[in-house]
């Protein structure tokens, strides 16, 4: 009796996390908490979707499908975004400025995906402040590294990689670049990625 | 071993559970099941958003986002109904009539959110029938309060309570009034509404 | 202590398939796979819904609300294909070439659900090849029975059914037929279908 009091506990726990977007950790690169991608390489196109060649690029050049990747994917194979090649890069404006913490990049789950060769692999994230009225074109000089790493297709869909660098400065720009995908020649896809941290504001860390 | 089978069972049932919808109760206020917010106080509209300016009030003087706390939210921040100030009210045509048991009011998840001083606190829910004749500016003749409560910000998500009158008549009207919320003097964002009860027609209660 | 780890673990895996889209399965029939639905039996038009009345078929025949039963539902009425009367079929074109192994059919949660007498349930499942250059209506002499069943009510949502036939060739379409449901006269709801196999690529069965 103990013994299942004590295991409903768990399961609530678990279900409750599992519902509360899958890790339960606030997300500052969410598009529906206003981030948004501004930048990236070039999008991979269905030659046979004569839908995608006709919408192209926005007037911003951001593709449409873009966004995908600030979006929950619910499991579902193709609520990515997908770029051209094995390698590229993918530039956020977070929600708000925040002392950054921890980055998340979520995959399609092993057991639905119909092939997982177009996962990104060896990644480094750099992140820097771009004020109103900042030049984008200088962000290279203010860039700074969070965290490189590797996706691993043995681990869980979402991996978490903790920023490893000691500048705590308020950023609101970030930049994924992935150098190498688990296999395709021609397409990476990109099928969430989250920016953790905490807001200059916060008295405490949460 | 006779455990671990029980321990199963009572996963099985809880995420069946949080699969049907989080509750596994029917709900008369779910858009997708044709019931629709027809009446609202003044929409929050973010200055900076060009694009809800433009579109303004929908042709029947419902906001276009108005529908979203008639659908599921699914942990996600954003997927909300947001009202001008700390006081308001939201009017919804249910699905179908039926006599009301209960209500659920729910927020978005702490460990995801970004800020929940937005929350509604004490609200009042009222219902009544409107035939399709019926002069809806009567409606204060008819309306009777179904219950009176206070969202809790430390306890579950979503927070269900019981219809309190003795009236047990056939209603298809409700109206939610929220008179403040958790700290925020600007806006109050509804994530989901709902309504429970059975229809006439059904011969015993669910 | 250890009781608790393997409750844990329990939980973790039956979460994992939950979020893996229900049944932790690769679909060939999902729509943001590339699946669509062809051609279908009379949709179910609602009379008050004047918007249906107006937008009809699409320009190939398709309503614009068939492909709704190659998407996920998240446990939420309303969310399906609704047909015409008792009997009728959809058919559906795959992702890609398979050797078709299962299909699964799937109606709304019995706890949310408004009413189930839509639900489907005498069904035949039937499958063939189609080349880019056949003619579609050539079908009824490449078309082989994969597998018959009865959607249950009382059992699962998601009823998984292995295909039956020794005929392992390779297709890209699928017939449903359903000549019953469980009660209604004027409309069944077809929720989710899905396509379980493998890419005759794949040197091994998963
Ligand atoms: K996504
Ligand atoms: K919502
Ligand atoms: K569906």
């Amino acid at each position: 009796d103990d013994i299942m009091n004590v295991a409903k506990e768990i399961v609530e726990k678990e279900i409750e996390k599992h519902a509360a977007d899958g890790l339960g950790r606030v997300d500052y690169a969410l598009a529906s908490g206003g981030a948004r991608v501004v930048r990236h390489s070039e999008p991979y196109i269905l030659a046979k979707s004569s839908n995608w060649l006709a919408i192209g690029k926005g007037r911003d050049g951001v593709h449409p499908k873009a966004q995908k990747m600030l979006e929950p994917s619910f499991g579902e194979p193709g609520q990515c975004f997908a770029l051209q090649g094995s390698s590229g890069f993918v530039e956020i404006r977070l929600r708000t400025g925040i002392i950054p913490e921890a980055v998340t990049l979520e995959h399609v789950s092993k057991s639905v995906a119909f092939d997982r060769s177009s996962a990104p692999k060896e990644c480094r994230v750099s992140a820097w402040f771009e004020g109103p009225d900042d030049n984008p074109s200088d962000r290279s000089k203010k860039m700074f590294v969070l965290t490189e790493f590797t996706y691993d297709l043995e681990k869980s869909n979402a991996q978490t990689f903790n920023v490893e660098t000691t500048n705590s400065a308020v950023v609101n720009m970030v930049r994924l670049d992935f150098f190498s995908n688990h296999g395709s020649s021609s397409v990476t896809c990109i099928y969430r990625f989250r920016v953790h941290g905490y807001e200059p504001s916060s008295s405490t860390k949460r």
